[in-house]
């Protein structure tokens, strides 16, 4: 017994839980698993602790919080990893190799979470600049050796950690924008994705200022967009308008409901040389559609990206209903034989009940569709193959028959 | 009523079926929904009929087959459609400018049976020559309308017949390979994709000598091979190693049971200016997987893209067994931080079961897996929403960590 093992508390699972599922991959231990006794209800949330089956074999270690949904969050398979500085660099290294092999240059999701085995962790990459979001406190403990271990990594010179996230709250962690190595930027940073360049307000912007897994969906619908008029609705800063004018898209109008998000497109549009092809329109999604629809106006391909409609299970039937009704108000505005994309960031809502909420918004539209595409986040969003949570977004793209 | 209307012979729904799914866009009547009455069971195989609802509500226009599991294919919601040249070639000219939107060059997947609204008619094109592979009996009574149509669509000089089909024999059609158009080709087509060149058989090779399907993954697969070794199982005429060594990778082993496909694959390489790269083997693929782990052979990137193991649901428990199999003894030969990529062709074997016998497999190997990339058929496929059996491919990539 080495003295790191010794040290730690166990957590053992009750007879009847089911241990195959851990031993077999799944990173977590549910509560409800957990033997409670008092020793146990005396971990607090964010420690280390040893887990252990009912028979008092050792399954692992991780990170405990008793009292939640999650009782346990797997570290390491091995009982007696040290969880130091050279244990967060092996695993930082590894998600720097996987993506420096996926992208040529330096702007990706770095630090996927469970995808990245460093469960509560997100890092985003905007070339020299790293910002962190820790949602854990194990990881808020470590802070300045994962700073380093970033820093190592990547040789990124500034790093912002965004403490804002609805997850770091619920963890009991203060909210805190911080700099944590170099300068905070003074602009906001371009990032070329796609042909395009996109303007990520790291410091102010939503989540990390960027979403980087509609990627793979920016390209394949910037694809379908070359020589034709393009409506981007919930653009955000220019997503999918922005792909499709760099990929020959003769117009692009991005809908959106904040005026500073917008402001971002239109710099993005700017700095590419594409501005004279691009518009906006700031207001609600559905009364825009509604109004576009009144004005006749027509596009070759219409994409809908809309937040969470369906964050939790409670809000999923009335998150389908948002859904179909987008479909049913953007399906008249495709041209014959166009393409109306739809995305969902909904963990709730599985991919089939949501393909199946635009099927009945495009049908109630009196449109006949084809499916051409499914996609998802890009492979700088790896997931863990236990935890069906972390691929919640999905895109689908309908060909919307003459 | 006009005359066309009228002389056709009617199919009428039974009072219990669900009519409302069929108004609701499913393009399906079950046979044993319908009424078969004498009338009904005179309707020869193929021919036209109007399908009404058990209240004598037109549904629309199609092709019967009463005798069959379908008893009805819609061809058109108008029952008073003429499914005449003018009507084919509207179908025929929507799938070709669907086509030329998204690819820059004439090699694709031209028309595909329900998914661009023509039952059992599948086109491939290969530049100036066309493969048709005409399923069902009332494509081969329209043989030279077809044929008028595609060429006046495409303006292609060359149109090959391909009719050996197993869904065409199911049909009682002759199995039958001839030149429609112009003149068989006298070598191997070059056909470009993914910045690699692929040589089609279209005489003699497998289906219509080369598949389209697996584009899209083939282009995720090569931006993984960049740099490393690459290993393509079931490699057929060299889909993803060729596409590999395209993108830069170092070398690619493509492993087929079949000499002629492993011929084609090396003169595709050699056409690219890639045989310096690009070695074969030919045999059985499990037992070139169980060779290559005792040589102690390692890649960066293994693909398998076996045939259907699951061809139809008797078969799925066998087939998983196999998907299972194949990724039990691919694992290993991936490096620390490698990519396995898993595909299935297979109708009865859907994306949860496939995903889940692979990562039995992967676990068995002893290999922890992060999920990376979900993919399906390429757009030139369309799926009609209603039928999940077109969605018959899916591919996925797993990274193998360190």
């Amino acid at each position: 017994m080495t003295a790191p093992l010794s040290s730690l508390p166990i957590l053992r699972l009750k007879p009847k839980a089911d241990a195959k599922r851990i031993r077999h991959g799944h990173p977590w231990a549910w509560g409800d698993d957990l033997v409670l006794d008092r020793r146990a209800r005396a971990i607090p949330a964010g420690a280390l602790a040893v887990l252990e089956d009912a028979e008092r074999q050792p399954l692992g270690l991780g990170v405990a919080t008793v009292e939640g949904k999650i009782g346990l969050r797997l570290l390491d398979r091995d009982p007696a990893a040290l969880i130091d500085q050279a244990w967060l660099a092996a695993r930082i290294q590894a998600a720097v190799d996987a993506r420096t092999k996926l992208y040529d240059e330096p702007y990706y999701r770095l630090i996927h979470a469970e995808g990245d085995g460093l469960p509560g962790l997100i890092v985003d990459r905007f070339g020299d600049t790293l910002v962190m979001q820790p949602n854990a406190i194990w990881l808020e403990e470590r802070e300045a050796a994962i700073v380093a271990a970033l820093r190592d990594a990547t040789g990124c010179a500034n790093l912002i950690k965004n403490g804002t996230s609805r997850a770091r709250l619920a963890e009991g962690l203060p909210e805190v924008t911080e700099v944590l190595l170099g300068d905070a930027p003074t602009a906001p940073i371009q990032v070329p994705m796609n042909g395009a360049i996109y303007m990520a307000d790291v410091m102010a912007g939503q989540k990390t200022g960027l979403f980087f897994d509609q990627r793979e969906n920016h390209a394949f619908a910037a694809r379908l967009a070359r020589g034709g008029r393009v409506l981007d609705v919930f653009s955000h800063v220019g997503g999918f308008g922005l792909a499709s004018l760099a990929a020959g898209a003769v117009h692009a109008l991005a809908v959106d409901a904040s005026a500073p998000a917008l402001q971002l497109a239109e710099a993005g549009a700017e700095a590419a040389g594409m501005a004279d092809r691009f518009a906006t329109r700031q207001g609600d999604a559905f009364a825009t559609l509604e109004a576009l629809a009144e004005e006749g106006a027509r596009f070759d391909l219409v994409i809908c990206d809309p937040p969470a409609f369906a964050p939790a299970k409670q809000a999923l039937e009335a998150g389908l209903r948002a859904y179909e009704r987008i479909a049913k108000l953007a399906a008249p505005l495709v041209t014959e034989g166009g393409v109306l994309m739809l995305c969902s960031c909904s963990h709730a809502a599985e991919l089939p009940k949501f393909r199946a909420a635009c099927l009945r918004g495009i049908g109630r539209a009196g449109r006949e569709p084809r499916l051409i595409y499914t996609g998802f986040a890009g492979p700088d969003h790896p997931q863990h193959p236990a935890l069906t949570e972390t691929g919640y977004l999905k895109a689908v793209a309908f060909r919307l028959l003459p």
